[in-house]
């Protein structure tokens, strides 16, 4: 699983021996049921995490109705808004999956980022990817019908069609499960037609 | 105008000598009018701005028509999706305003990280905190109504409703602009009666 985290942070840079101690001596393994809620609505954060194997679904709730945010899967980090900090939480983060993660806490992390500043310059550049990432979706949703959202959905993350029941899909679309049917039944058609 | 950079950073961070020393070697400012075109949709960008006065509009074209992405003003930081990249922009940025910005670029940006490691630690939690932000205003994008979303604005950024033209502001909201014409006088006709 270090191999798994190498790997990933491989694609951002050059990994040193440096970097391969700061991955030993940090990673921290943890495996949860699917079901666990990590984090709950009101609760402070201390944890950050990695995922190597599962899917991790972040939601809240808007007039006792749960509102999908974003569905994290393998080698993509989730950090509560809230991580850290003296702040109560807005929102849950549920496994939806059995989920295997790397756990991460801010003790250690500024532990880390002293010992191996390598680790910190890693952290920023992967910070800002993430961020572009998160930009370029926040425009393409803002900008999008709602079938569009469903057609970039499944040409970006097919995957999530397979491993998500279908009324997290339509939350996390910000459309009614009835507009999800309907627009899948119109792909269908016109793909046979 | 070097004071308007320091007074930001501390909100983060105890201002050193090392990082007054920093910004006094980094700072470069210039001063751009109203309908400034900063870069195109197919431009390289090697420019990254922080607003000191005024205001910066990023949008794209879709099918002709201009879609207006984000507002940025005073105390903001401005970096194109394809900043310092070998990729060409999908986007444009406007000065809308008289406007007045640090610009940075990555040479710069490098060598300042090497020589001042403190102001990358702080490039690193600027960063997450404007992505928590980002991420939060996309749940509330996503999970609100047109009129949610319009009463959002007024609350959390009422200048930008005094500086921006109305049109752009639908856009923004992803609206059509008779659509936030109803609304406006929806909400204006609740708080009179």
């Amino acid at each position: 699983m270090k191999n798994q985290i190498l790997k990933y942070l491989s694609k951002y840079t050059a990994i040193t021996k440096e970097l391969e101690h700061a991955v030993n001596e940090s990673a921290y393994f943890k495996t949860y049921k699917k079901g666990t809620i990590l984090l709950k609505e009101g609760d402070f954060s201390n944890e950050c995490y990695f995922i190597l194997e599962g899917c991790i679904r972040s939601y809240f709730l808007k007039n006792g109705e749960e509102k999908t945010i974003e569905f994290y899967t393998e080698e993509q980090a989730v950090t509560p808004a809230n991580y850290g900090k003296s702040a109560p939480s807005k929102y849950y983060l549920e496994c939806i999956e059995d989920t295997v993660v790397n756990v991460g806490n801010p003790t250690l992390e500024q532990e880390m980022y002293q010992k191996y500043p390598q680790l910190e310059s890693l952290s920023r550049v992967i910070g800002e990817v993430i961020l572009t990432t998160q930009q370029e979706n926040f425009t393409v949703f803002k900008t999008s019908s709602p079938e569009e959202r469903y057609i970039n959905l499944l040409k970006n993350r097919p995957d999530l069609l397979q491993r998500v029941p279908q009324h997290q899909i339509a939350s996390y679309l910000g459309i009614k499960a009835e507009s999800l049917s309907r627009i899948r039944k119109r792909i269908i058609n016109n793909l046979i037609s």
